[in-house]
Parts: C-alpha cells; sequence; structure tokens
C-alpha cells in the first residue's frame, strides 16, 4: 500500500540516469514502478542510480521514508501504462522516439492517469501530436541527479489542460520536489537557458585561452555559485541596488549591457518598459522585506551552505577549514598564552551571537555546553595537543561533563571563559571551566569535565605524551593551590 | 599586535559596500585599517557593514578571531597609505576616480606595498598608468559580501610583476579568502562574465514574457544554482557525460549550441580544437576520478547543502522541511506521542549532521547536550508549554545538567532520544533522556536537567499551570515506577 492517496504504482518510459532517477524518487516514497527501456543494461543502470539515491535519501531526510515500492522491469511501453496512476517519460531526446512512447503509452492508459515528460528540449505541443488524450501531456522536467535535486519545470502544450498540470505538481510535491509553473512553452524552458547562456559563455572562456575549465568551475563555486543555491541573480542583484532597489542598481549597471562583459552581445534592449517590469517584479519578489532584513537572509544562508560543504571538505567548504586552522595556529605561536600563576587560564573571549539565543530570551543551556567545550579545545592546544598529534592517533575524549547555569547571558553579550585543571594523572584529567560576563565578571555558568586520553586507533585509554603530561605538571604546580569552586563535584539534586 | 606576519595596518580607499567588506574582513583578522573615503557618511555606512560582518564572521567560523584591528577614518588617500604594508582599493568604477587615487596613494606607501584593486571590470593595464611603482598593482576583485564570499580574482596588468601578484594572493589567504589566480587580463574576468551571460539571458526572459524575476530566481536556487554552490558547470557536464567523459556528452550536447536554447547565439564554433582542448581540461579538471565517486561527492555536497538551507527554512531547505512534514503525516497514528505507559517517552529521532563531528572523527561532546536539550523541549511541549504559555510569561529553565558520554556517535548515523521524569513538583523537575542509535538500541550518552519553572517577567520561580501540573502527574505515575538509571545523581569523578 502506498503511503501517497491516489499514487499506488506508476508507469517510466526510460531507465538511464534521468528514468533511474526518477523510479529512485518513486520506490523510496512507497509508490510501484513499472519500467521499460529496450536497453538490456537497463536493470543494472537503474540498480546502480537506485543504490546511489538510497544512500543519499537517506541521508538527506530526517523523517521515516516509507517501505520501498516495487519495481518491474516490462517489455513494452503499454506494459508499462497498464493499472498505473501516473506516466513518466525519459526516453532520449528525439522528437519521434518520444512520439512514439506517448501514442502507444496514452492507448493502454487510463483516461485519468496523467502523462510527464522529462524533456530539457522539445516543445509539448509537438509531442502530444498522436496520443490518446494528448491534453493530460505535461513537461515535468528534472534536474539532475532527479532523487536530491528539488526543481521540475512544468510547462504545458497547446492542448494541456490545467486539471493535468495540477495533477502532475500533485504528484511531483508528494515525492519532497518543488515544481515551477511555467506560463509559456519555449525551447529549453527557464533554467535550460540560463544554464546553456552561462555554458555558451564558458565555451567562449575556454575558446579564447582565459581559463581553464578548472579555473571557470572555481569562479562559479567559490564565488556566486554559493549565493545562487538559496538566492536567484534577481534578488541578489536587488540586494547589491541596496535600499533604492532595483532600479538604482539598474540606472548603475544597465550601460554594463552594452560593454564587452559577455561575448553574448545579442541583448535586449532596456527600454522603460522593461526597466518598469523588472522593477515591479523585484519588488513583488522582495515582498516587502528590506535590504537589511535580506542581507541578514543571504548571510544566514551563506554561512549555513558553506559549513555544510565544510562537513564535506570541498568547495568553499575546504576553504573555510583552511583558514579556522590558519586560525588555529596563530593562537599557537604569536598569542599570549596566559600564565597558570595567574589562577585560572582565561582561554576564550566572544560575543554571544543571535542565534544562540532561544525562546526564553537568552543563550540556549546547550550553548554554555559548546562554550565551554571549545574553551576546553583551548586548552587542549595549551598543553600541546595539534594536528600532528591527532594524527599521530591520540586525543582526549570527554567522558563526563556537568553544568551549572547561574545567570543568563543575552544575545551581543560578551563573555569569558576560564579553565581550571582540577586533578590529572597520566591518562585523566578534569577541567572545571567558569563562564563570565566580560562587562562585570559576573558568573554566568559553570561545567566540569572528566576527560580521558585515548589511543583513536583501537578507542582505549593509554598515557598522554610525556610532553603533555609536562605541561599539565606545570599548570597544576599553580591550580592545585587554587580554591575548588563550589559547582565542583556536585551530582544533580544536591542541594545548594 | 597582528596576529598575521608582515600585516599589521592596511589602508582602504572607498568605504561603500566592497570597502566596508574588506575593512570587516582585516579587522575581524586583527589588522588595523586607514580607511579614506570622501562621503561623511562612510563611517555609518562601513560600520553597519562591520556590524553585519562581526554577526557572520563569528557565526561562520568556529576557530577564535584575534582581538579586531582598530578602524581608523583618514582625510586623504596619503594618509591612507602611510605606513600601511597593504593597500586594497574599492572606489567606484570610473577609470578617472581610481587613477587619481591609485596616483596620489601610490607616491607615499613604502616600495614594497602592493596594491590590491576591486574593480570587477576595469582592466589593470589601464589603471596602473600614473603610480608610483605600478609593477605592485593587482587586481584583487572580490564577491559580495566580501566578509563570507570566498572567491578573489587576481589579474595583472601589462607592468605587473609576478611577486606582486604573490604578495596579493598571500594576503587574501590570510584573511580566508580563495584567490584563483587568472592568467590572462580581460573585461569582466571570469566570474562576471558568467554572471553577465546569466543575466542577459534572464533579461531576455522577462522581456519576452517568459518567466518573472521570481520563476528566474526559483529555476536558479532549487535546480542548477545547488549545484553551483560546490561544483561548475564544466564538471557538473563531465558527470552527465558518464564514465566516456566530456567527448561522449559533446557529442550528445554540442549540437545545442545552434539550436535555440538562449537567446544568445553567438557562439564559438565547435572545432576539433576547442574539442580537444576542453576534453584535455576536463579531464585535468577530475584527477582521475571515476564519474562514481563524483556522483557520491556530488550527492554528498547537495545533501549538506540542503541540509544546511533547512536550518535556515529558505530556499531548498524549505522543500526539504515540508517534505519532512509531509513524511510525518504520512506515517499517520504512530507520529502521536508515545505513551507514557511504555517506558521513557522517544521523542526525538536523527541523523547526525556531518557538521556536528569535530577532529576526533565522532559527534562533538556539546553537541549530546545540545540533542538532550531539543529533546527536552519536545517534552515541554508534550506536557503543554506553548507559544501561548511562553507568550503568557512563564517557561522552565535549565539550572543544571548532567552528561554521562557512553559511545560514539559517528556523522550520518541515526540516533533516537527518550525521557524519563525523575522527579517534579509544582516548581521543579528532573528529566533524564538516553541517547541510543538506531540500529541495535546501543547507548550512546545520558543527560539528566534539573528544570525550574519560571515567572520570566521577574525571572522569580513559580509554580506551573495546573495543566502542566495535571501532565506531569500522569506521566509521573508511570515513570515512578522505572528503574532509576546508573547515571542518574552521579557527580564527576566518581567511580562507576
Amino acid at each position: 500500500m502506498s503511503p501517497i492517496p491516489g499514487l499506488s504504482c506508476v508507469g517510466i518510459l526510460g531507465g538511464g540516469v534521468i528514468g533511474g532517477g526518477w523510479a529512485a524518487r518513486f520506490l523510496l516514497n512507497g509508490v510501484d514502478v513499472r519500467m521499460y527501456d529496450p536497453d538490456p543494461e537497463a536493470p543494472r543502470k537503474v540498480g546502480e542510480v537506485l543504490a546511489n539515491a538510497r544512500r543519499a535519501t537517506n541521508k538527506l531526510v530526517a523523517g521515516t521514508l516509507p517501505a520501498e515500492g516495487m519495481l518491474t522491469f516490462v517489455a513494452t511501453p503499454e506494459e508499462a501504462a497498464t493499472g498505473v496512476d501516473f506516466v513518466q517519460e525519459s526516453a532520449p531526446e528525439r522528437m519521434e522516439l518520444k512520439r512514439d512512447l506517448l501514442r502507444r503509452a496514452s492507448a493502454v492508459a487510463g483516461r485519468d492517469v496523467v502523462f510527464g515528460s522529462s524533456t530539457s528540449g522539445l516543445l509539448p505541443t509537438e509531442m502530444q501530436r498522436g496520443m490518446t488524450y494528448p491534453e493530460r501531456l505535461v513537461v515535468g522536467h528534472p534536474f539532475n541527479p532527479v532523487y536530491l535535486m528539488p526543481l521540475v519545470e512544468i510547462c504545458g502544450g497547446e492542448l494541456t489542460t490545467d486539471a493535468a498540470k495540477d495533477r502532475a505538481v500533485e504528484v511531483y510535491t508528494a515525492l519532497g520536489m518543488h515544481p515551477l509553473r511555467l506560463s509559456k512553452e519555449i525551447d529549453g524552458f527557464v533554467a535550460d537557458r540560463l544554464m546553456e547562456a552561462l555554458w555558451r559563455e564558458a565555451l567562449w572562456l575556454i575558446n579564447d585561452g582565459i581559463a581553464t575549465a578548472e579555473e571557470i568551475d572555481d569562479a562559479i563555486r567559490f564565488g556566486p555559485g554559493l549565493r545562487w543555491s538559496f538566492m536567484g541573480t534577481l534578488l541578489i542583484y536587488r540586494i547589491a541596488g541596496g535600499e533604492a532597489g532595483m532600479r538604482h542598481f539598474m540606472a548603475q549597471f544597465g550601460p554594463a549591457l552594452q560593454w564587452p562583459w559577455s561575448k553574448l552581445t545579442d541583448v535586449p534592449e532596456l527600454t522603460d518598459e522593461l526597466l518598469d517590469t523588472l522593477v515591479a517584479q523585484s519588488d513583488e519578489q522582495a515582498a516587502g522585506a528590506t535590504v537589511r532584513e535580506l542581507e541578514v537572509l543571504r548571510d544566514d544562508c551563506l554561512i549555513a551552505v558553506i559549513q555544510g560543504l565544510r562537513g564535506q571538505d570541498y568547495g568553499a567548504g575546504q576553504v573555510l577549514d583552511r583558514y579556522e586552522r590558519q586560525l588555529f595556529d596563530r593562537l599557537g605561536g604569536a598569542a599570549v598564552a596566559p600564565s597558570p600563576a595567574d589562577g585560572p587560564l582565561r582561554l576564550r573571549d566572544m560575543q554571544v551571537p543571535r542565534d544562540w539565543v532561544d525562546y526564553n530570551g537568552h543563550m540556549n543551556d546547550s550553548r554554555y555546553m559548546q562554550l565551554s567545550s571549545e574553551t576546553g579545545d583551548r586548552f587542549l592546544r595549551l598543553i600541546g595537543m595539534d594536528a600532528d598529534y591527532l594524527a599521530g592517533g591520540h586525543s582526549f575524549f570527554t567522558v563526563e561533563s556537568h553544568v551549572n547555569y547561574v545567570a543568563q547571558a543575552r544575545g551581543g553579550e560578551h563573555l569569558y571563559c576560564t579553565v581550571q585543571l582540577m586533578s590529572s594523572d597520566e591518562k585523566r584529567m578534569r577541567l572545571f571551566t567558569s563562564m563570565h560576563r566580560a562587562a562585570d565578571d559576573g558568573l554566568v555558568a559553570t561545567a566540569e569535565h572528566m576527560m580521558l586520553h585515548v589511543d583513536t586507533k583501537v578507542d582505549k585509554a593509554c598515557p598522554a605524551s610525556d610532553a603533555i603530561l609536562a605541561n599539565l605538571a606545570a599548570i597544576a604546580a599553580h591550580h592545585d593551590k587554587l580554591p575548588v569552586p563550589p559547582q565542583s563535584g556536585r551530582h544533580i539534586g544536591q542541594g545548594r
């Protein structure tokens, strides 16, 4: 039983990368698939796409996916369209081939079965000729990999009904996609036209020896491509125009349309009418958001994308990773390491980021732990744990933590954090961190951590290096004389 | 003292959005800035950019930023260039203006001070005329917002030395950027040419009434823009070509260059020579990676980007969020809150995000607290604390937490989290959360929290509402019979 009402089984015509991707989208949403592809290699190829999709979708989605649908390979387009609730055509981009498949499949499909076509270039008006009930053909143009990319462009031909488009939107939305309804039929639709323009310019750059394939790609992914992952060119340019908006931007950059900034010189004339249309559409798109609001949204999205890519150690994420290591190195060298003779070591100063504040109007409880943990990392760095030490297969793991929340920290407030070494032996150390407001040294929270030195190759405790133990001993010589903070050694529920 | 060797103080000519962004990059890296801008509003404008940058950079970077550099506004370009180690010019795009600023500043700057220009359109060969030591002018073309975007295009004029370019690369790298050295000087450099081509096509689409500004942007950000945030068009097309690579892709899509897939029809001729160049550069870029490997990399990056955007509830992240709620709805009955009669309440299922993993290769210690805290929030929702309750001036504050780390959670691993109500009275409750691997129910960590019910208008403890107390009593009726977990009530350093 499919978990999507009215969508138990679909037919797919064509089992290449795109058809296989569609099959995966349907199957992973619990919908059965009847697949037609004359290529004897199709089951292997679809199986490979499905394996990729299974791994990726389970990784992407936090929710629980339904039980997978059943995949059946059939011998004819007629069989693929028999007893199904929807048909998706993904054959190679040849008009006669697509027309033939659609004609045969539509002759047997139930009258209310809508047909989606994955074509990226052919016009639906021409494709629907020869179909039984041609009004049900809708272009549903996806992007590779189909199982991850949200966009699907929806476009009808002359005969296509709105009801057919509505149904296609409903089906694709149920698969977790973002259907974009285009008002006009056009070669290449919208996204491919934009891609094609960029691609033609890229070919010019290679042709003229200006930049290599790798340089062109780097210019995209370390630059405008980062922004394009969440805001299109129009909104980005609106922000660039400042509070005065799109009209101001065009006053500044409109003339550049005549400049040799592109080899693609067949540009539209910037008439008053085009300008008015552009400005009105841009205002509508911004929906009342100020440039300042859009800037914050843009920045937060950029941060999220770059941090996401850091986890992959790729592209802009690799740049961030390298930068953070630079910052770490700069601390170790010139930066002033405080002396343990002065008492607890003040190892971290920071301003509470606004997004660390929760519905209670102050710093979320888990952020105190994060701050303490980051300060602990600084302590580890101080006693000699560096990248080489980690690479050598040794580290400290936290085995237990205790936090006392004393006062509320507000967004934007300047905090500092100190570390007191409570005890240590060759395998263990106990750290006590105190978080203070910088303004008046008021105590905000404390945390105590028991840490274990580990051989990470076998995940077993082992003695720390002589150098680290010597550093710990030097700190302990001072910290052993410090008073034990009242929050140390507490258990939950103990009276004060 | 600047933490970057050889870079204590820089001069910046022009304090608009770009100049302000550069100032922020330098200041936040501990470098002093001497800023020249004749606009009396410049200090306010730079201050606004700096405020944005401070917030964004602290959020982006996990490492510790150095103490901020000093920002000084000066009255002349000569003063901006006096006693500095580097100069960045970011004046409006007018050749005479830029030439004048560069001429005046270079007359007083030390001989080894390199000049970067932020120009996005003017040629360095023309800009360097009239400078004292013109060989030190380098284009360093950034992208907005300068404080977050990694890309900076490096390009020299006829007189520019390699040593000057090397220095510019060194400076920009120290700021956490990705310098891209272009081999040839060209109008618009590389990234802007690609953006301009896409922009010209977008204007055609608006001009011809094919798509609106919003539709164009949606076609980008839900589609190709997602991929462009980590891979450029060339590598994406290589993957589309399958194992046969770029030559196969061009055999399939080369003819489309002559098709009306773009209004920009002035395309390069696809000669054998261009084809060979393209194929060779694509091979070099792939550096031996198979299409299968590139597909996995592409998918992992897409997942990271989309999941990152989910945190912002924007763009493709919003689509994912909506999809996950659909999946939740389709679960039907199972989505209903679990019964306390079954034991501890399973309130949260999640997959460990990749960026929760730290240098030890498993989930960072502070994230266990975050997970427990988020699960605790669900418990609060369950017992009746909702937005109205908060708005009415009541909430629960955590006053103490204790975490035991039992096993390592890996990136991507599916975890679930349960809550046991240990004790409660009218003002206090003690929650015990357990984090488990879903695969084998193995315990990963536990946390215990003491929470206080607070009148948030006066920040004083007060009794919870009757409804909440009734819900707590109903849960306690079952949970009072559960065994006390061994990790409950522990203090740090206690034996096991």
